[in-house]
């Protein structure tokens, strides 16, 4: 649980093809408290982790950054704010206060980046443009406030089976047209195998967005069927679906990113098996499958 | 179950708002056989229906297509044939002769048009561009075949939650990219609400496929959370949901397409229920939501 301090550094792998470009989704071990993950991840002399806001703040956010740093390792992402779509004042205004306590967090922890899942259509709501809309003010009221924080935003699109009830934002164009209002140093694009993988625009534009330096943040996973109710939580292990992981890794590596790639994968059944086993094995497949 | 031919035409409602563009897919009362769909529809004042292989197969081709014909209505679609994206030569071969059977009980039925589901990425296969040529490839074998029967090959784009499985073609866009290759009378699109809703591009693409013509088959269903295990089943009703369906209308009437538009609802729920107290609510709905 503790002892990640300073111990992940000896026994670090060096090299070309190493895990040093990974990063651990939280949400991929979410069976480990977050000292077990750091630690874990420095002993595999992973480059970075991923984590979200409920660890984050249970654990308090300075600590949680400098548990991080200790170790040797880097934040590559906080998950996540977002959820802007709501129409009534008071959930809006509830919507906004949440994403400045998150970019808070971020600046908090060391975080470069905060992900924005956008949020679906409000209760009885059809219209997406306006939802879309309504993300893009809301954008505009916190992008200055993460930018003052030194924390950027990163819109994540969502693979369109989410457009109703979690992101009105279901393609890269989408978000990289969202992103572009904004200065390149307030608004960037989350770029994930996963939401992405289907759309063969998809490339072309994360070489477009990294081209103009807007890519944020870059996380992996695999598709894989059939779909589980409710489908959040049935994202593939690296390799077990049918996502060209190094194709992507490609995309990326032409795009110029040149920053950590998460790999964030929900999925129950990497929750119930040891978090060390899980992690060697994110690793061995990164190494396989992506590197 | 019989009595079907002739009786409906003196019960039909007549004037503006009316039914007479709705077709009943098969599968949106599904716990009917077929001559009580064709006579509960043609008691409604329906249109048309939308059928399927199987119970068209069952009842026999010609003879369904005279038990529809008889009643007064129009068959606006066969579903489905497609799977065209196997490797494997044998496998290749069976999809091929599938399809021009469906062809020959599209013809022998009086369907214009067979919908085509493309078919998913093959075991173990990664390569989504590569399976979409071999859709096109399929095309050009089927859709001559299709033309000297008289039917039309109506290409389907599913929504992106189906590529890995069920449908490399994910938006209008390609599915027009791959009809377009192809005469006009051979190789048309399929417009469902159900599979394009989320996309920002696809109303634009359909009016600009029904000004080239090219609109073969237009579905109505509505979006519908949470989505159920496996996702085939979870459709909504109409009005159920977050789709934009007068919209929808709007923009197929923008497109010129002025044929029928099919109801086409995959749900467990509706197959629970009565027949004839589903098609009255399918009636409703069409007349409230769509018109």
């Amino acid at each position: 649980m503790s002892g990640a301090g300073g111990a992940g550094g000896q026994e670090r792998l060096s090299g070309v093809g190493g895990p040093e470009r990974l990063s651990v989704n939280h949400r991929t071990i979410r069976q480990w408290p977050l000292p077990r993950l750091v630690d874990g991840c420095a002993r595999a002399a992973v480059g970075g982790v991923g984590l979200w806001r409920e660890e984050v703040r249970a654990y308090g956010p300075e600590r949680a950054g400098r548990l991080v740093r200790d170790a040797g390792l880097r934040v590559s992402s906080l998950c996540r704010g977002g959820f802007l779509t709501a129409v009534d004042p008071a959930r809006r205004a509830a919507a906004l206060a949440d994403n400045r306590a998150a970019v808070e967090e971020a600046a908090a922890l060391g975080a470069p980046a905060l992900v924005l899942v956008s949020g679906g259509l409000p209760e009885g709501g059809r219209d997406l443009t306006a939802a879309r809309e309504r993300v893009a003010d809301a954008l505009a009221e916190l992008a200055p406030y993460a930018a003052a924080h030194s924390v950027r935003l990163a819109v994540e699109p969502l693979h369109p089976m989410f457009a109703a009830d979690r992101c009105v934002v279901s393609t890269l164009a989408q978000a990289l047209h969202l992103a572009e209002r904004f200065p390149l140093e307030q608004v960037g694009v989350t770029v994930d195998t996963y939401h992405l993988w289907w759309d063969e625009l998809a490339p072309e534009r994360t070489v477009h967005a990294g081209r103009l330096g807007r890519i944020a943040v870059v996380q992996f996973a695999d598709w894989v069927t059939p779909l589980p109710e409710g489908v959040l939580n049935g994202r593939g292990q690296l390799g077990d679906g049918c996502v060209d992981l190094r194709h992507w890794r490609s995309v990326v590596d032409a795009a110029g990113y040149d920053g950590l790639l998460e790999v964030e994968v929900f999925n129950p059944g990497l929750w119930a098996r040891d978090g060390a086993e899980v992690l060697a094995e994110v690793v061995e497949r990164f190494r396989t499958r992506v590197l």
